[in-house]
């Protein structure tokens, strides 16, 4: 295994201290125990937006804390859930007093330690309310999750209740956005290769060569098939369909599509996808007005790719479009 | 080779024709020939910034066509030299009356080609300067080169004087800034897996597993020496020193930091190289004011990075801030 590591133990703490140095202005990097928060602090009446979930994911989660996204990101270690422990100190950070909205990836491990965290901070007289993100279409029920995954649609909560909560919204209108936009984002994605977690130091899976992997996980978990490669055109709509049918998309229906890489894929390939998938989507009389390309959720250093698409509505689109400034996604 | 493409010969056109579509409020797409520009088309007055090269380095040179940076682009085949045909239209285009600089890569076939075309639009009444960015310290000339390569502080070259001709700057001024960049700046990468280039379908080269190959290009040409892999610390000093040593960095320098990836490594590695790098300038009582991390000028999906020191001054930094808003970099 080569990767650009030291001590495997260290890999999340030794990446999360670069991280902090790199983006200063934006985040404060906590080690005891190890959570991100807004270099500013809470904003003083406004609602607190926190996730958290396993490492390998990056820029997930902690690089969409700043203004306009997250108060705060509780990495665990690799593929593995955060600790209550760690995600009580981000909840009471990110409380500015007008409550905080928990944004959970359906995972079983993530959704009991948040689960106990919030009850803790709960105690303390902190409100919070939970909304859980589990837009990957590809199964019901898998490794680590009953029901539904949480994977890249995540973004586009975070980012679209953090745009909510900038502008003043309060809990319970966080809250409402957050969830309108769990209801329209789905999602699917494909592996070409695997991924090696450092400290299991060999691949999670074996994928021949000549075959991908539809309906993949983001942590390698086994999606719905195992195919023989034919090229993006026919991944992308293996991809799309399920995607744009459990949405019920309709002509005449907008939305965001969004490419996302799982991390070993070159951009100039998501582009690729990206097109294809327009295409597909404009077949269907839909509209894309808004795009995001580009590696937000990934899998260490997976090769493959994910399609979400969230339908929008006009307080969605100015949600998304408004002002955003982390160390991922800024405009 | 698994690759989200399809027909290997349509690979750079296919991901062009999806790059406008998800960017079309920052570019247009030519075909014929293939070049990338501002969707507005150029600023009256103000003077153009083209650049150019093979594909297969994305974002790298598209991704910083828009407000601030590019006029345009003109990316080549995979790892291949665009032609004067497709330069030429580019330089005229960008050409808004007050002349167009130029920033080339020192690659024989990119100064070659533009070097004819300069002629052409030089001839039709354009006043066009040529920089070349030759930042690599890893080899005086090699595959494809005479004297040093061009890489990864191309992006420092395009930001800063990008800067400078949206401030209003004229030819001379914009072509000064652009040469103090080059001046200042320094990059070298290292290399743990090889690419491959879609219409050829094997790696560029072969790296043992318990190898990585110091002092890469950006094309997979060889670097300096292969050496057994020994983790992020020693490989970051071995890419630092060379750098800071030709940079002849001092006591009380203030320098930009940029660790960019070949495309195919997790951007928790990459924090982690710039958490060694700035640990190590700051031995030497170098201050690191601004920082970039993330897969920039990379080489499909190659794993591996590269660490970049640009040395400031005021009006650098200033012209470093400065807004900027393209597909790749947003602020």
């Amino acid at each position: 295994m080569k990767k650009l590591l030291d001590d495997p133990a260290d890999a999340v703490t030794d990446s999360l201290t670069g991280f902090g140095l790199a983006h200063a202005d934006l985040v404060r990097v906590h080690t005891e125990p190890v959570y991100v928060s807004r270099a500013g602090g809470p904003v003083a009446g406004k609602v607190g937006l926190v996730s958290g979930g396993g490492s390998g994911h990056e820029p997930l989660h902690a690089g969409f804390v700043g203004d306009g996204m997250l108060d705060a990101a509780v990495p665990g270690a690799v593929f593995t859930s955060p600790t209550p422990d760690q995600i009580v100190p981000a909840l009471l950070g990110a409380d500015a007093g007008a409550g905080v909205v928990a944004i959970v990836k359906n995972y079983t491990g993530d959704v009991l330690n948040f689960e106990t965290a919030v009850e803790l901070v709960e105690a303390e007289g902190s409100q919070v309310t939970t909304i859980l993100v589990n837009d990957d279409v590809a199964v019901e029920d898998s490794l680590y999750t009953a029901g539904r995954r949480g994977v890249a649609g995540t973004v586009c909560v975070e980012k679209i209740a953090g745009a909510a909560a900038a502008r003043g919204d309060g809990l319970g209108a966080v809250t409402e956005v957050a969830g309108r936009v769990v209801a329209n984002v789905r999602t699917m994605g494909v592996a070409l290769t695997a991924s090696t977690v450092p400290h299991v130091g060999r691949p999670s899976f074996d994928l021949p060569d000549d075959e991908v992997e539809i309906g993949i996980g983001i942590h390698g978990e086994p999606g719905r098939r195992r195919v023989p490669f034919t090229g993006a055109a026919e991944i992308t709509r293996s991809l799309l369909d399920p995607v744009a049918d459990d949405l019920r998309l309709a002509d005449g229906d907008d939305v965001l599509l969004f490419v996302n890489g799982m991390g070993g894929t070159p951009l100039s390939e998501l582009y690729v996808v990206y097109g294809r998938a327009r295409g597909l989507l404009e077949e269907r009389g839909v509209t894309v007005s808004r795009s995001l390309v580009g590696n937000y959720v990934t899998s260490l250093e997976m090769q493959g790719a994910s399609i979400t698409v969230l339908r929008l509505d006009d307080e969605l689109r100015t949600l998304w479009d408004a002002p955003v400034r982390t160390a991922a996604l800024h405009w």
